[in-house]
């Protein structure tokens, strides 16, 4: 017969068994940090109705979807789970207590150029918080808790959660009335990195005809750097010129001061002027989160407080602050740099029986009573030589290979040996269980992220 | 602004905050079970290249297909997880061990007619164990196994595992002659439960031409029922007559033989020589589970041996096991039942913490604390009236609610109230943690289904 040679779309994630079991530890580890802050998890469908995903969509973004015909239907592959959830909210409004926590990890799509790195098929991981009418500055205090659980508990230490307020730098931009110019500037003041101050202001005076004078004011604003109280101190200094700018300082003001009790450590936590986050859809508190020793990663884990999420499907005032995690890439990126831990099983099983009789009743039972204790258990019967099936115990990482033979069966007793160690046992059933059990809760014991 | 009225695409699941945290709850008991038999966890694109997805597929199914261009590419949505597992294991043959066992929970897409019950999207929940050349019929024994184990786990009891082997029925309708017909008398005899055994003989004598000697011996050995040890005798009388026949019944034999050393009762399995299933693509044992009192549900769980799992893409010899469970529409009919347990907690959080206080840090300090202890809890912060804020909790059953007040944070104890009794105790941080936790022991001990 003919063969199809198989392939797998490029831009698409397909992992192998072992590091297939890194992400799913992840993904457990996002699923229970975000659970521990009293969010839902929610499930929506990968497709839409184009209308409805695309109530708010133009440029860019369509050109990327993936968007087809079925019938007479019109549909979508989700882009980003933002949509899906004010579709959510709106459509289920009565439905729902606010504020409303849920989070989603979920797969989205993005027809984006291929290129190493980049995917069409990825997980986002967010969260967000709604409100009916309002909602509480206390949630914006709580996000930078969420993620440094989030990070600590993957096994990071070495990041650093960069949170500034929207409303600070419109409230600025105003005192200078540059209000009309202020996303062209906050897009050029973005490249101060890149290109150095004196571009940046060069830039600002000739393409945007800010004044030289209002040009030096927002390289010297955005040149406030610090710990989190020289720089709260320093924005003092503009207080009283501007209410919007005031407002903001005071929820920075507040994000700052619980940030101990959240559990916060002073060192994963900075204010950073220069963070504006590019979409004009957020309102207050930003977020961005590097890895110190990764700059070139860029921000791992962005989001921040929005007035409005579904204002393309209800009337009601729907605000929110959420954050969301590009899990695919942020996984690309960590396996590159050779950070996931290698030393957390990512083995099928935990043991592997070996029965060396033909009556397999024994081995059997003993997989049943592992099985029972929670130890995760292959039995190997095929026909191979004894040599192969160590082997295949080897190749897959399996860290415990228990032999059954006549005289172990008769004896009551199981002869299991760690395959790191080479360390034989011979034990009753209850006792090598019990050492199975010591064994993998010290293999465990790593978080699946090194630095 | 005008508003796009939103809407969920009708054939698509989307659930509520608590639908939602009951099927989660069942995911994470099936991703629990399969991993204690040693399956790895899988995940392969929702979109495949047309050419790959499609080299096998034809008739119905095609155009059921959500099919589409994106640019130059024609793709597909995957309906169902066989076929991405075909593509897997042929593309990382070199990369992967055998038997290579595998689980996967993924969406799939089949654009059909919409009704009542029936899905577009839906979960399927796969286990495959795929060997290299050969595969030991003890993994066809051990399927029951894991049947039991997750259906029990999840809270049934009334269920029966159905087995049989085509082995059996191919080799009966050779000694008959009837191979070549094989396939429209077992769809016929397939009709046996809805019209009865006279308007099948009818059928055959009629529409296939089988003599009606032949047709009272089909229903004479289609009608063999009894407990295993009676059937397998029943089947003995038939030895010695053809090859493949004994072959079956020696494999049947083997299954059943080890069911009680694999930990499943007697009462869940049944051996019926009625059970076939449609495709052609199953070769040895195949199995169907049934819930004993709603049959009309059919079977929740299904599978079989097959002997050439990736022939559309490799020459290799590449012999399997598995079974799917169709979880969207196990999950549909078990609520439309009523059979998904009320009484599991299915609150976004465990406890709602009510700061009474204008400073916030002593309740944020104890929301840590919490949450440290692994205890999921909200802080309400919003400006409502006290009442509201009570009525937030009950509204989302949150079982345990917290004022922390000026009189408390001084005194070192916490107030908490359990909202289902009412009680309410006075305790320190850790004499709380405790209460709750030993509390929350309680709550989680159902299972997720009732019968």
């Amino acid at each position: 017969m003919a063969k199809m040679t198989p392939r797998t779309l490029s831009g698409f994630m397909e992992l192998l068994p072992a590091p297939q079991q890194q992400m799913e530890r992840i993904m457990e580890t996002l699923r229970h940090t975000y659970s521990l802050y009293g969010f839902t998890p929610l499930d929506t469908p990968v497709i839409e109705s184009s209308e409805v995903l695309l109530a708010k969509a133009g440029g860019e973004t369509e050109k990327q979807i993936y968007r087809f015909q079925k019938g007479d239907s019109d549909l979508s592959l989700r882009f980003d789970l933002t949509v899906p959830l004010a579709k959510y909210v709106a459509l289920h409004y009565n439905d729902l207590t606010f504020p409303f926590r849920r989070y989603q990890i979920g797969k989205v799509y993005r027809g984006e150029r291929a290129q190493r790195g980049r995917f069409r098929e990825f997980y986002q991981a967010d969260i967000d918080i709604i409100g009916d009418g309002k909602l509480s500055i206390i949630n914006e205090a709580e996000i930078p808790a969420i993620i440094y659980k989030t990070f600590s508990t993957l096994g990071l230490k070495r990041f650093q959660i960069r949170v500034n307020n929207r409303k600070i730098l419109n409230g600025f931009y105003a005192m200078l009335g540059l209000t009309e110019k202020s996303a062209d500037v906050m897009r050029t003041v973005d490249k101060l990195d890149k290109i150095g101050p004196e571009k940046v202001k060069a830039l600002l005076v000739e393409e945007f005809a800010v004044s030289e004078s209002d040009a030096d004011e927002i390289l010297k604003f955005i040149s406030i750097t610090g710990d989190n109280n020289a720089v709260l101190s320093a924005l003092e200094g503009y207080l009283g010129r501007n209410e919007i700018f005031d407002q903001g300082l005071e929820e920075l003001k507040t994000v700052v001061r619980y940030l101990g009790d959240f559990g916060v450590p002073a060192e994963n936590f900075a204010v950073d002027l220069t963070i504006a986050r590019g979409l004009d859809y957020y309102t207050g508190t930003v977020y961005e989160t590097t890895l110190l020793d990764h700059p070139e990663i860029g921000s791992v884990c962005s989001g921040g407080r929005y007035d409005n999420l579904a204002e393309f499907y209800t009337d009601r005032q729907l605000p929110g602050a959420g954050i969301s995690i590009g899990l695919t890439r942020l996984f690309y990126v960590l396996g590159e740099q050779g950070m996931l831990n290698p030393e957390l099983p990512t083995s099928p099983a935990d043991v592997l029986i070996l029965p060396m009789t033909e009556d397999l009743s024994a081995a059997i039972s003993l997989a049943t009573k592992l099985r029972e204790s929670g130890i995760r258990t292959q039995l190997h019967c095929e026909q191979k030589k004894f040599k192969q099936k160590v082997s295949y115990a080897d190749k897959l990482s399996i860290p415990y290979v228990i032999f059954l033979g006549e005289d172990e069966i008769n004896a009551g007793i199981v002869a299991c040996k760690e395959m790191k160690t080479g360390e034989q046992t011979k034990l009753n059933v209850e006792e090598t269980i019990a050492r199975i059990q010591a064994g993998l809760a010290e293999l465990e014991k790593g978080a699946v992220i090194l630095e």
